[in-house]
């Protein structure tokens, strides 16, 4: 594709670039794209940045990584194109399994998305997905041994539905999404309101340095997922009610 | 594709679907999806449905179709997959040309869109193509007895190079755009803080029954480009105040 390098938003459009290149090789579902286009949106209206509120979220996310017995990254096609060096460093500092979870999941998929991965220095977790969670479609699949026994789960770019689900079976849930206001951000234990790939490398350095008694004290004082929400979209109306000064 | 009937957004999912068929087919541009995604964002923060400064904004419209000598509709990938119909009954309310006009523009691209329109009987201006907007790239490219020679265009999910552009060349330009903070919306003679399918038909309904007496009254007393952005804003602050409750 030939964007021009004049455009005002050329970085935007490179990434979406490789977004629609992905998709044409199959790793990513077109709707995959629908949804970069909505996180899009929000990190506009949030300024493009981290806020303080999500750099919160970033240091609780290290502390639960480090309570957690079993915690696994759900990595789905976006994410994989988007940020697959990010989650190998997250990986290496956290010691979380990392498993391919799909919406729209075909064999052939996992099998792009673990290669991608793979050659990013992901050690990604192999082996037969059986339908596990609580959901028609084929995105109830996971592995027995992965996600569907893990204590804590962090799905950066997640359906609703799926986080839902995985929150129901009593599981911490993570999740990393511009949108305060998805069923996503609604339904997940720890609501990180940022773009992936600054969300990411945040938890990866705060678990590096963690000590346990850090970690015990902020998990002792985490504020509730409302009050992450409530941040953003506050956040987000002070941005509008100057915007257009 | 398949989609389980039981989740929560099936109709959102339907029309996502709907444009990566096209994309697949080669009408709508990969990047057209983000771009369907960005617009989402925007419509579930205005609460899905045309706020009264939008329907404001359509009868302003309605009424510079009315005044105009020699509007044109340009009509992309996305708005003719997502609102052929409506643009027919939109060219028959205002007696406005159809033209294609694309930011990603091949002649196939631009056939297979003639031909998606005609079906919804549109009338669409044929002809070769000159570079004669003042842009880099092939979104340069429109007819000469069309969107060059107009002086209303009306650009539904236009990028905001490509609107800039035309505002430029001193044209009255209505944008159909739900991010009213987008550079489209800013650039905007008269921007429609609303969703195509919505917006079209009401925009054709004020015009169907317009008489030169009120279009003039309209034009008179029409606000200001600045006053639509700040009342769509405000929507959007006000429903984030509250959306938690």
């Amino acid at each position: 594709m030939d964007i021009p390098v004049d455009h005002p938003r050329y970085q935007s459009l490179r990434i979406r670039e490789r977004l629609a290149q992905a998709m044409q090789e199959g790793i990513v579902a077109p709707e995959g794209l629908c949804a970069h286009g909505r996180g899009e949106s929000f990190d506009y209206l949030l300024g493009e940045e981290t806020i303080p509120s999500a750099r919160e979220a970033a240091r609780c996310a290290a502390a639960l990584f480090f309570a957690a017995k079993h915690p696994v990254i759900s990595v789905n096609g976006n994410t994989a194109v988007l940020a697959a060096s990010e989650i190998a460093a997250l990986q290496k500092a956290t010691r979380a399994m990392v498993e391919v979870g799909l919406f729209h999941r075909t064999d052939e998929r996992v099998l792009m998305i673990t290669d991608l991965l793979a050659a990013a220095d992901v050690l990604v977790l192999g082996g037969e997905a059986e339908r596990l969670l609580p959901l028609s479609h084929d995105r109830a699949f996971c592995l027995r041994h992965g996600i569907y026994e893990a204590d804590l789960v962090l799905v950066p770019l997640e359906d609703g539905d799926r986080a839902g689900a995985l929150a129901g079976l009593g599981k911490a849930v993570i999740t990393v999404d511009l949108n305060p206001l998805s069923r996503t951000s609604r339904t997940a234990t720890l609501p990180i309101i940022d773009e992936v790939t600054r969300a990411l490398p945040l938890i990866a350095s705060y678990a590096a340095s963690m000590t346990p008694k850090e970690a015990t004290a902020i998990l002792d004082s985490m504020p509730d997922q409302a009050w992450f929400l409530q941040a953003a979209l506050d956040t987000i109306s002070q941005r509008l009610s100057h915007v257009l000064d």
